[in-house]
């Protein structure tokens, strides 16, 4: 439901020269009582986060299949700025897996950054049928994932 | 984001002489335009479920602290009536790691049964402070978890 | 808008034998800021409650034409694990009545159980120029609603 | 879920020189993917409108305790503008008794006004422990409710 | 985010003879955690009052161009209940902006009104393909917009 | 309500060497049933965006007073990333003027990039009392905002 506190918070700063893939603050409608935000809505965050590059790298619609693992490292509070970085670190011929780090700037009024969460989810590419589709080849896609 | 359809859907039955800890329809809200209901939809869902055994064991306040293995059997769709089923698997000094399986009730006219995820989580019981706190003898709880 | 504490909590448990056909948790955002749970909240969950057998019953798509009762016995609040139960207790030629019980269990902690809504609701069978159409005969459906 | 078109469209108007105590648009997010609106939702708006009289005549919170009866005379669609009508017909020693009407202004193009719903609801007037209390005596409020 | 409460608050009425194109009571799921709507919300809905006189007179759908002019005069609360008013005050070929008023009626008890916010929007009529159209001449509709 | 497409899209990129202070997907729930996202989600976004480097300067809370404009350049659809740009163009006492900046990243497939919106918001810093309060030196930030 929600994460525990248990990390010492060694002064963090977001990755240097990456971009978030997603980035935004959990608003109280998205938290229980006392601030904690759910586990439950950050997973269904990192799981759009995480199929931005695989929706990319397959030039199409892609399906969750699975999460290999999940950390929650640190609670995230109504008023964090999550930052959502995302990388492929694996394709094969119908799937790609992406790592997902999320970060927490907190208080917003110092470089007070944790990392929160950290995440491994594969995608399988689908057609029309909702079947699994072959990925195409990394030299006919336009852009890099 | 959402599932493959890649299994053959053999003629399935709620699992027997067990209570679903919760039951609930998802929404148009919930779906992409396709009516597919999103992946972190139904994470979001697992989690809560998970952890409604796990607040039993622990006679309080649990946060999530990792996602072992989800994985996304079938596509889930607007009208599905899902069923999840959640029992602890393991028990440690804090925390406790809960199974989960979810189940479809597909057309709703039909005996038209699939499972569609089936997850693995550890909880871990939280004080006050949000830190790791021991877990209760199973003795001493008024109900079993 | 909420609902009263008016009643003496016998120790109540579920329904036994039955499966609840919806079974869920309300969240803080469905809930008031003393964390009472909107009536409005429950009203739209009896009304699909009540929506499925009838779905059944009809092979088809419905329509709630009335509420023909509503009680709201004792308050729910944010945390309690809601159990609805719905039963088909009239059939006409279009139309059936189906009445919902809804209850709750507090705490989670203890066998701590509440009755806290009971409705009839009717609903009518509908074809898709959104008109009353004639219910098929009971011996036509593969399952019983 | 949603409400059947059963009646013959007469060409009606919003009541005169009454005030709408709500008046919304149900958005797409309230409704199924045919566009109508589900009964819940008109459920939900319908508890809060009779609330709203509910508590300027009990000076203070209230609490649903029945829905006496509830007729869905139209279907609903998003992009209807509604509008929701408000009167106490009841006065007891801690109970209020609601009837509520709601119009819809369909099409926004044209003077087609269309009765969707008649309800009437019973609130009590509740004090800080939930429990019911008095009304206060007509003569101490300062509005009218 | 929220509004300054930067003004006296002089006795107020709702404007005679008017009436709102919206009436609403935000919910605690659109406020932060002391109770203060989000500007944000506010904004929303503004957007929602100015459009219905817009697409009255466009006698079809419109599309938000500008937002002109938009004041935070005083803080809404949970509890509010906000009456939006919208007039056209300028039509050109394609576009028609309107002029809204929001008022808040605070703890519901008393005849304490207070103007929270005005803005000036400008619209413009499109066709199916999203390209601004031709305004009808207002002859030829049914009903003022 | 939505945006009308009246621009030539020129091959535009994301601004160089800064960082969205927000990154998001709208959903369907966002939309209507076109796919068009609603402007009054984008203000309230951009809302959001805006108030986050006025907080840092502020070293504090605030409150949005005035959109002193806003335009909607291009329309935004289900499935657009869109990054939202904010920087202070002006600061008094109490007050700070947000410039804020929206593209969107359409079809994930290709460098196919569109400025959707540009706003300029002002917030005032607030105390407890929420009525303005004087901002702090900016030697005195920790941080640059």
């Amino acid at each position: 439901m929600t994460q525990p506190e248990n990390q010492t918070l060694s002064p963090l700063r977001l990755p240097e020269g990456k971009m978030p893939v997603l980035r935004m603050m959990p608003s109280p409608a998205d938290a229980n009582v006392y601030g904690d935000v759910f586990g439950g809505w950050i997973m269904a965050q990192v799981d759009v986060a995480g199929s931005l590059p695989a929706v990319r790298r397959a030039n199409g619609r892609v399906a969750t299949i699975a999460v290999n693992s999940f950390l929650f490292k640190n609670p995230v509070f109504v008023g964090d700025l999550l930052s959502f970085y995302a990388d492929i670190v694996k394709v094969g011929n119908t799937s790609i897996t992406v790592y997902v780090e999320v970060y927490a700037e907190r208080n917003r009024l110092q470089t007070n950054v944790v990392k929160v969460t950290e995440a491994t989810l594969t995608y399988v590419a689908t057609g029309p049928d909702r079947k699994p589709r072959q990925l195409p080849p990394l030299e006919s896609l336009l852009i890099e994932p």
